[in-house]
């Protein structure tokens, strides 16, 4: 755990955000929201707005409040030409459009050279990462089991693409990967699978997995489940969600463990093996 | 080429069955249509309405058919239990749900074990498999050029999984993977994507990379790209299609040619280094 400072936080979507910025004033930290994307929940915070096309007037502004720490938390969703020309200012040579992992290293580079440490949301907002094993209340079976580490170690081999964190299998066959547009929209891909009856009705169990992918940098961007997972994941038909150990957030603890115990839906963390 | 026989033709759903039948009998062949799907424009052939909960009776028809090969063609859609069902019958001892690639092995297996060569669609239907190089008569660019390859590389990796045989990348960044609901749809989503302005603002371009996946049985699903592939591809602002040469179907050739030059698009053969 870092001792409080001067925290400059860029805040992307999702309800992960409030959390962590009221986590983050209980432990003592002065803040400064730099917001990805307009939210209305934010407004109290007067956040500054950044513009990606702008990589210099977020840097300055972070100067300006005499952060002591960079901290990213959220999703954030930025278009070809915002990814290239942040790339280009962070001095990489390709022109290209990159990766969400490739771009988190490069945002870590820019920040080594203003002589600020990246810090992670788990190093602020305690206890919110996933351990090993069952989670919640609902334990899952041998076969269960063994479909959520297929389920694990597909999701891990995807990921090394720098595609997206998530994937969803039916027994031993991968149904869909996450991709630029997210998990939620990954398991509403699924449920339509589902209603038109090409998924879901064998003995084959059905399980989300979510990891980091090989090599991505963990202080941005790492993979996280709340509430709103669940309730999805229970229209797909879901029996397990599968998560890496020490690195999945869990979003409202509680909450999240309440309403997959309610759902019947077994929580389980699982150790990357190939790291 | 094979000598024409009696040929027992599984049909999937998509513009090559009808296409594929009809060259079949200008070379000759005799032919039952089995169909996976019911479909009004196979109407005219009578054909054996396939319950994949009943391989037996599939197996029973093709026998009283006295067929001396078997080919299947176009886009297969099952269901988890369907899967399961089939895994079964063939043989297999898990039991869940298989992937399009396995699934085609158990395929394989059974028609061996009655003695009865699966046949692939490109060896009735000649001409139909992607050549080398440039296709049509938009060439691509260097950096075209490297942008197809570098998608290429990234669906045989992709494929790897047993997912999908389609990726779409922008620049080095990958948005997304074909996955159960097959190209169409990645097209969609991709396209909704772009109207969301997620994608295709940057210098990066957009390309559709088509391949079959490392070692999946090449007598049956291979990658098939028709005009339809190229007018979706088009509303996603790709600028380059790139395929398998040697293994993905040109369904239409001349059409889909005049379509892609109509659209700007490249057309692109390459080679699969990783076999």
């Amino acid at each position: 755990m870092n001792t409080p400072g001067r925290l400059a936080l860029v805040a992307g979507s999702g309800d992960l955000v409030p959390q962590a910025i009221a986590a983050a004033r209980d432990a003592g930290w002065e803040i400064r929201v730099l917001a990805l994307h307009p939210r209305a929940d934010l407004d109290s915070e007067a956040p500054f707005q950044i513009k990606v096309s702008r990589p210099d007037q977020v840097l300055r502004e972070i100067r300006r409040f005499k952060a002591t720490h960079v901290c990213a938390v959220g999703g954030m969703h930025m278009s070809d030409r915002e990814r290239e020309t942040f790339a280009e200012f962070a001095g990489d040579k390709g022109s290209a459009a990159k990766g969400d992992s490739k771009l988190s290293q490069l945002g870590a580079t820019l920040l080594k050279m203003l002589g600020l440490p990246f810090i992670g949301v788990h190093e602020i907002v305690s206890d919110l990462l996933a351990p090993q094993g069952q989670i919640g209340a609902i334990p899952a079976e041998d076969e269960l089991l063994r479909t959520a580490e297929f389920a694990f170690s597909a999701a891990r081999r995807a990921g090394a693409l720098d595609l997206g964190q998530a994937l969803v299998a039916a027994g031993a066959r991968i149904i869909a990967t996450e991709d630029i547009g997210g998990t939620d929209e990954l398991l509403a891909r699924c449920r339509a699978f589902r209603e038109r009856g090409l998924i879901g009705d064998g003995r084959g169990h059905l399980v989300l997995a979510k990891t980091s992918k090989p090599g991505q940098p963990l202080h941005v961007d790492l993979p996280a489940i709340g509430k709103n997972t669940v309730a999805l994941a229970q229209m797909v038909g879901i029996e397990a969600i599968v998560v890496e150990t020490g690195r999945t957030l869990l979003i409202g603890r509680e909450e999240l463990i309440a309403a997959a115990d309610a759902a019947g839906i077994a929580l389980i963390g699982v150790a990357a093996q190939d790291d």
